[in-house]
């Protein structure tokens, strides 16, 4: 039996008892969480979210470029306005580099990754900096977004926010450049 | 208050009571799952997942382009065999193409997308078999990973297969193309 086949049998008996058939499309709590794929992460019991809460984002390290096609769909067509950016300790993508997981691609498939882009970070605050950074600096989410950064730690299932410098202060000049900028039309 | 900081009252409770600290990186049950963002799916429950059972990746839509990279990764490094591609009724993805989200990016940020890609779809089963043959097809995941294609109900709480045509066939060549093929090395 595939663990499909045992999946399926554990929704028939989510379906037996559901009863939250008629929640609305957009998230009621207008915030959009990403955060990594991993096995040991459950975002609901973590963040207590229950259905028709949050838009959850999720793929290899919870990385932001990956993500940001749904972002703007979050947020244009679904209202959100907050984004929780949430990476965690031994996470595989700190185990390797791009040349090394190229290499094992070539090695077990045969298949040539090229230039592909793995994504992977070497440390975890810097890479929540980072992904926090790039989310602040596209021209393509609203610029009064609320965007924090947090370690998940996976040994003791508590959060732990990081300091991503100038955050405050370039939010709110943000919003200014949406209020009166050139390059930034307001609604 | 944010949500945000309503999310981090949650997490304290979690993390109060959380004995699942010593579970290893690889998915216990080496599947990943593939699925939207949508608040309304809590993946963990429709499909019965605890802590360390699966990868789950989601984007707006779940679909297979945007997370090429993780199932890259999460075969490669983390071991997983099976993937579940996981598409639902009343999805956003339906609701607009990619003139019209490009001309609301524009209108409501002033900012140009170019030929930005957001992968929207017309058709719930054509974009779950597109997305199911688009991962039999590249050459860059195992050749013999077990992939099926699913829509959620959200009203019913119900998964429902989707007929992939020449799915299995297409699994037994590929497995075979691998034994003997040249392109694909065995490992």
């Amino acid at each position: 039996m595939s663990t499909i086949d045992e999946l399926l049998d554990a929704n028939q008996g989510y379906a037996r008892t559901f009863d939250r058939g008629n929640l609305p499309l957009p998230p009621a709590r207008r915030i959009a969480i990403l955060t990594c794929m991993d096995a040991r992460i459950l975002p609901s019991r973590v963040l207590g979210l229950e259905e028709g809460d949050a838009h959850v984002i999720r793929n290899a390290g919870g990385r932001a470029r990956d993500a940001l096609r749904s972002l703007i769909i979050s947020q244009r067509l679904l209202g959100t306005r907050e984004v929780a950016v949430i990476h965690h300790t031994d996470c595989g993508m700190l185990t390797f580099n791009n040349r090394e997981l190229r290499e094992k691609v070539k090695d077990d498939l045969g298949s040539d990754t090229g230039e592909f882009d793995f994504l992977p970070f070497q440390d975890l605050n810097e890479s929540v900096r980072e992904d926090v950074e790039f989310l602040l600096a596209t021209q393509l989410l609203n610029q009064d977004t609320l965007i924090r950064g947090f370690v998940y730690d996976v040994r003791t299932g508590r959060l732990r926010e990081v300091d991503v410098g100038a955050t405050l202060a370039s939010t709110e000049e943000r919003a200014e450049g949406q209020k009166g900028g050139e390059a930034i039309t307001a609604p």
